[in-house]
């Protein structure tokens, strides 16, 4: 087994090729990897068989075992989804802002990679892939860091996309994966400075408080969404009941799915016994404060609920007296991710927009667009709920940093 | 004496209302401040005199006592400064991005303030009202965590900045300093979770390295700069000497200067002797490899040598045989910070910019005009040499981070 910072080493030694790979060439390899797991799939299938039946084996969940499960169809669709990367615009070498000085320099600010990428991701195969294919359109090399359950799975398919990149001319240790599926690599990878640009965590929010808390190259937090609803008085109710109910139900297990909803006293006899049967019929069990026992049948909630990123058909509601108390509940409970408003006021709607801290905030939609692909950005590597460097869904620009390029004709300070 | 996190709670507290805050109460108070600095101009140079006493009596060099002294015109360059800001442009509300979705939803991305912009930095109480300036400027309640040595100054400086915040409408604790100058007060701000949104260390390579790997919150290194001049062998070798001078002795002590200069070995009998005795000129000590030594009349240079940031009237040389082998040294002894060559090859100058991994990289100009100031930016808070957020000189914009307000008629995913 390959130390963590050697694995890391032979990323870094790989990056400068990476970098000046031109577009061209990128979007070859990655071309060249999805061909290469299409017909590599029988052998990417039986490893994840392997992963599996030990996964069985110990007694993961169902729905553990579902998200480590690979099919042809899904063995596909990874494919697919390096495929779509090649349409995507190469963000290497826009020019961000450029100028000429009164001394006649000029300068350009342009976007280059960041270098090395590294992910220390949970569960799903198909990040490997994604994380891969992402890192090298934005001229990354890239280091994964798998869970020990996808292990076998996670090596078939590096294996693969390694013998694509040789394939297309690019060096094999673009993409490299940390064998060491123990603790101590996660910690290893976070020590790994001068090493690794820029560290993303992909998973829990136990592993995402790991990997922030103790490392020391830098790291962009991705992913715990307590995400609000708020039903102001001004809501089209109509309106109000189709955004919770998608927020919540149409896909619960994601970090921007809805978790508590904020009730404007004023419209809660209206609004709440109405909503609580569109939601019982999603199969959405409810928690509430007093009024929302009353008005909803919810269930008594405790103070961990308002805390609470259930990831699951599960929701907690509260009637809140006004506008200020909702917004003071959010900058309590929220995580900074998405925040959304159900109002026709447009001061209300003016108010909430400014004053909620948070990645996105929805007025009149559904907390689940806050999403690459919805965005357009294509595939995303994450949603980061921290404020520097990227904020939001993460597509190929936020993979990369700049550099000032400054031209002229021998110029010196005076 | 107040504590750290009470400290730093006591700015997030403030943070919303400067978040909040229109261009105009901004600029108002900056103004203020300003005015404050003028007119409490006695209290703050008798508060300055007990830190130069102070350090004169601890036997600190000459040149530190220098940087810690004020004087009437000192603290009217301060409030110069705080007007300067006036006249910038705001970056809290600027539209980064925007585009309407297929389904009808608006989405802008928004320039926000960061929140809480915490600074640790030695020696000069300049620094103080230049963090306190930009932080408010860009929207930012600050945290200042300066030296022991400006302590009496750096608490009079803050009581009048604050004075004139409450006078302005603004709170008192948008500036607030800590008091407590030991080290454990740095570790204490760097474990500041959820009260501090960017922690910038300005100082020494000791100073920013401890913050570095002992933080959680998240950092941006700034300033360490060993910097090299490549003079090509299709340099324009009259340029090249004005160039080198310019890059190493117009300003020794700061980050952009250079303190290593290669020399392609077809120029160096031609351009070595010359450069040398300009530089001797200048006041610069030499010290080189083999051919340096030969040609420059350099001393030895120990391998030290091509690590260290002198900041001083000292110069390390090298010839190389080649660009490639000039590209390696850098990539080897560079800070990332700003690297220069002097060329009229315009292959060579492609390559060189394309392939040195530095926040600027200058062609056929000295490594001193990486600068907020000389970029137009206006002031800045410090040069980052991160990849992570800002890269290069931190002006407002880089004080701040965006949010995504998407606007809709109640749309919901499908």
């Amino acid at each position: 087994m390959t130390s963590v910072l050697e694995v890391c080493a032979a990323a870094k030694a790989a990056a400068p090729a990476v970098a000046r790979a031109t577009t061209g060439q990128k979007d070859a390899a990655l071309a060249a990897m999805a061909a290469a797991l299409e017909a590599g799939a029988d052998g990417v299938l039986a490893a994840n068989a392997r992963d599996v039946e030990a996964a069985r084996a110990d007694g993961t969940t169902a729905a553990m075992v579902d998200r480590l499960t690979l099919t042809p169809a899904r063995v596909a669709a990874m494919a697919g989804a390096l495929r779509e990367l090649v349409a995507l615009t190469d963000p290497v070498g826009q020019v961000v802002r450029g100028f000429r000085l009164p001394n006649g320099l000029d300068v350009r600010q342009v976007r280059v990679p960041l270098g090395v990428l590294a992910m220390v991701y949970e569960g799903r195969p198909n990040v490997t892939v994604d994380a891969a294919g992402l890192a090298l359109k934005s001229g990354n090399a890239c280091v994964l860091r798998g869970s020990s359950s996808a292990l076998h799975s996670n090596r078939a398919l590096t294996a693969l996309l390694r013998d694509a990149l040789v394939a297309s001319g690019l060096p094999a240790d673009a993409v490299v994966l940390i064998d060491d599926t123990s603790r101590q690599s996660v910690k290893e990878l976070g020590r790994a400075r001068g090493l690794v640009d820029l560290l993303i965590p992909r998973g829990g929010a136990g592993l995402i408080q790991a990997v922030v808390t103790d490392s020391q190259v830098p790291v962009v937090e991705t992913g715990v969404g307590n995400c609000h609803v708020y039903v102001d008085r001004a809501a089209d109710l109509g309106r109000a009941r189709a955004i919770t109910v998608n927020a919540k139900a149409q896909r619960p297990s994601v970090c921007n799915a809805a978790e508590t909803l904020l009730v404007h006293a004023a419209v809660a006899e209206a609004f709440l016994p109405a909503v609580a049967g569109d939601l019982r019929d999603a199969g959405v069990a409810l928690v509430g404060d007093d009024r929302a026992q009353r008005l909803a049948g919810a269930e008594p909630a405790t103070d961990e609920d308002w805390d609470t990123e259930y990831l699951d058909l599960r929701l907690a509601v509260r009637v809140v007296d006004d506008l200020d108390e909702a917004l003071d509940h959010i900058a309590r409970h929220g995580t900074l991710h998405t925040e959304a408003i159900v109002t026709e006021d447009r001061a209300a709607a003016r108010r909430f927009a400014a004053e909620v801290d948070a990645a996105a905030v929805m007025v009149n939609a559904s907390t689940r667009f806050t999403d690459g692909g919805e965005f357009g950005f294509g595939a995303e590597i994450g949603i980061s709920t921290q404020k520097l460097h990227a904020r939001g869904p993460m597509g190929l620009q936020e993979l990369t940093t700049t550099k000032y390029v400054v031209e002229g004709d021998g110029q010196v300070r005076g």
